[in-house]
């Protein structure tokens, strides 16, 4: 009967804080302390975990690199007993290529055994590892208790059949050569709606294909825009799914190893698989979660108008932030319809949240006198429509500034894309959490977040939306319908679809024309826009990137 | 007697506007029209000047690159008598790698005969290059009328030592094994104040290591935040500046190629090299001009205080636009002294420009009114002092919506570093015009201004900076003294020098500390400024990619 070599690996799913280095050592080693409580053999952190990620341009601070290979220095004494996998950046030795790897260090009996470094370097959407990271070139195995682990980081197995474009190389392709017995992938995989399946399957196309199981340990909260949605994984060799951490959670879990007589020994909880709103809707709350832990702010403060959007916003930020940090100012004005007030108010008692009432009339006429000299009996236009979005701002702006709340911003995706929002006014505030969601999927929340019982009134959710800056103005006025808008600009802004591709595709022409126009015309809107969280696989922000003058597409 | 070939090539130093195709190709083919009535045998442009530059991820629609393609096919129409080498975006045709190449094409005879990868692709500050390029992997010179062209694309001159670590190969040291008798680069290398002192050195520093002369063809003009200087240049095989065409300026010159007797038969006239102080300033006047231009807009409105910095941007905006383009308003509050709306008006007169006085106390007092209910006796702070800012810049898009003009941002780099400013207020507007020029530089700039006798009034010049959104308030109130907060600044900024760095150069530690925790605890303000207009080597926007809940040092 041959040996049973069992190891027992922990997989710590947890929630980093860019260049924060005390508190994400004192992270790392209290999970290192608890996986040796439950005995572990090996503890597994994610990707630049020491760093946080992505620490963007701080890498090119020499300091910020010191800093992290102080903080190896410290991991390592609690590793006497333990072994672990830790991401943290690293000084390229050699003279040329670029200063830095994205490694992994294997550290165990208190020092530095080996180290990995990554070898497929994401750079297109909101990824620029180029930028800093030169490739790994090496592909050694790490043995551990007489086994072989071929430890990964995050891109290095997404090439498995050597069919994405981007890369010529397949790391595994080439660990394998050395008959490692366990895949380990330390990752820090930003949310979309769709990647936690992606991940699945290239999770399983690994396993099959080198017919060893894997471990997958991903980072799980918001950075900014960035949202992890943790979900790390055990697969079998076969492909199984055994394990997966909670998603938007931090986890500490191990999984028993007995290598040779079957690749593990049981099949623990699986989280359920959400549906992709419900995906969406926890992730919008760890992003503003975070945003605020991150930043040190507890409270936050937003318009609210009665219509659909800033209701989905507020419910999202009641669940992040808890009802009594969440401020709503209602802010009629002469357009304000009666039920906008009352819908504001129902949501609102609904809730349990705080509101004022500040109309902004006595403003928006004072602003009209001081103009009136200039003005003259030019007819009102989209002058006097901004000015009523940018005086709701200044208010906005003034409880935030007395008071330490953090402005939300409520655009959707929709009005961001075409520019239908008002720089200064409605386009304020510090973290845009819809602007990643089309109006089509802001309808889709609101009913979700309606699934055990009416929280937003029905009232907000059926009514036609309307900006209110004019009398009986509607939406539909100057934009086509959401839910061929919407459609439309799916495919040119996800899937960057041409102008002929779209008519091809079966929109009318004067449409595209007049949609893409209105994207283009944009950018120069957009590119004040505050960080927009990221539950897409394209959203506004860092991850797309277009000229401000640009003429394609006019 | 050696046979003697003579080649007249022109050097087409032009300003493209990014995705504007009809316009770059129409500009392209003039000029080769004008090099063949000058006798040309072949006309230089410059790098992706068919697109324009930088085309962002506009190069990730398909229907884009078959522009480019299309806009080829048309250029070649005009090449019957003459060469034409034209940067342009092109297909990868081999599955592997990115989609696309950043190209040359040498076409000739109505065809495209050969066609020029760029090898080196820059992914460090401004630039994105390996986002959307595969690196060229081939090099062929080119076969011209008997010689032999080593054309290359902007970077691929810049590692001649094999010193830049960044890469690892050298084009021309492969190129060089064919013996070229010409080195063509082909550019859009942006404008920063090091820029021209620099180029000059590498461009010798390939000559003389190769022994032949070169021709170096520079994009001109604004995109955006970046600025193109022009400048081409033809240097000699023993690194004699024989031509330089103007900067900041379109310009077609052919030079004579007289092969085997001298590398070159005549030296031309070369513009001055300009002070630093010039350079900024010329790249300012351009960087407004291309961003009215390239929008289509004419009209510029700014708030003029009375103080150095409004009154620079202003000057600037004249020369760029022309003084019946450019409207002040001038919005004393009850704070104002009155010095600072004399300083103003008579600025205003000495430019002859147009000026409106719009008080800023009715609309201060009627929020103030507004707010007294929930705000009640809490102490005057930084609420009120904003207020007052973005009335103004309520006011001034009001302006800017009712008549058209486009509001240019007069925020400083010293002040936008320490996050001195009102988000949505002083910080409000299309185009950062001095965003880039630390405060200590604007002085410079106003002396310069004024060096052939007042402009700005010395009282301007003279006066303590002050925001006046208090009592009596100074800029010295708050922030340390500029002249030591530019050098540490400088260090933190363009020279990425840590805490700890920085105290060992001299600086006060409690000072390193409190302006770091400023620097980088205003990214969010940041985030959402206007594009800054880029003079320095490392400017605030896309160059500088930090992390807004950064924790690294504060």
């Amino acid at each position: 009967m041959p040996l049973v070599i069992k190891m027992k690996i922990a997989l710590a799913q947890l929630n980093y804080h860019v260049g924060n280095f005390s508190a994400n050592t004192s992270k790392i080693i209290s999970a290192i302390k608890e996986a040796e409580s439950k005995a572990a053999d090996l503890v597994v952190f994610s990707e630049l975990c020491v760093s946080g990620y992505p620490p963007r341009d701080f890498l090119e601070f020499d300091d910020f690199i010191n800093q992290c290979a102080d903080a190896i220095k410290e991991i390592a004494k609690y590793t006497s007993k333990i072994a672990v996998l830790v991401g943290c950046p690293r000084k390229n030795p050699n003279p040329d290529g670029k200063d830095l790897y994205n490694a992994v260090f294997f550290i165990y009996e208190g020092e530095v055994k080996q180290v990995i470094d990554k070898t497929l370097l994401p750079n297109y959407d909101v990824f620029d590892e180029y930028r800093y990271f030169e490739p790994g070139k090496s592909f050694e195995p790490i043995l551990f208790k007489g086994k072989k682990l071929a430890v990964t980081i995050c891109e290095d197995v997404w090439n498995v059949g050597n069919d994405n474009p981007l890369y010529t190389i397949c790391p595994l392709d080439e660990m394998v050569k050395q008959s490692p017995d366990l895949i380990i992938n330390l990752s820090a995989s930003p949310f979309n709606y769709t990647h936690n399946e992606e991940r699945l399957k290239v999770l399983k196309a690994n396993v099959l294909k080198y017919n060893i199981p894997a471990i997958y340990v991903n980072q799980v909260g918001a950075q900014t825009e960035l949202i992890f949605d943790g979900g790390s994984i055990v697969m079998s060799k076969s492909g199984e799914l055994l394990m997966q951490l909670p998603f938007f959670e931090e986890a500490i879990e191990t999984v028993d190893f007995e290598f040779r007589i079957s690749d593990l020994n049981s099949k623990s909880e699986i989280p359920n698989q959400k549906s992709e709103i419900a995906f969406i809707h926890d992730a919008l709350v760890i992003g503003i979660k975070d945003y605020f832990a991150k930043l040190g702010f507890k409270k936050a403060i937003l318009g609210l108008s009665g219509g659909i959007d800033s209701a989905v916003v507020l419910c999202l930020a009641v669940e992040a932030l808890g009802k009594e940090n969440v401020m709503s100012l209602l802010l009629p004005s002469g357009f304000s319809t009666g039920h906008s007030l009352d819908d504001a108010k129902h949501l609102s008692k609904n809730l349990n949240t705080a509101y004022e009432l500040v109309g902004i009339e006595e403003n928006f006429q004072a602003f009209l006198h001081t103009l009136k000299p200039f003005f003259k009996d030019l007819p009102f236009n989209v002058a006097e429509e901004n000015l009523q979005a940018r005086v709701r701002g200044v208010l906005l702006m003034a409880f935030s500034n007395k008071f330490g709340y953090i402005l939300l911003n409520t655009t959707n995706k929709s009005e961001a894309a075409v520019g239908y929002g008002t720089l200064y006014g409605d386009m304020c505030g510090g973290l845009s959490v819809i602007g990643d969601v089309y109006k089509t999927q802001v309808y889709e929340l609101a009913n979700y977040i309606n699934r055990n019982g009416e929280v937003i009134p029905q009232n907000i959710i059926t009514k036609a939306p309307s900006a209110e800056l004019r009398e009986n103005q509607k939406d539909s006025d100057s934009l086509p319908e959401y839910d061929v808008l919407d459609k439309l600009l799916f495919q040119y802004i996800e899937k960057r679809k041409g102008p002929k591709e779209l008519v091809e595709l079966g929109f009318e022409k004067n449409l595209v024309d007049r949609v893409l126009k209105l994207v283009n015309g944009s950018e120069w809107k957009r590119f004040q826009a505050p960080p927009v969280l990221r539950v897409s696989p394209k959203a506004f922000g860092v991850g797309r990137r277009m000229p401000i003058e640009g003429k394609y597409l006019g």
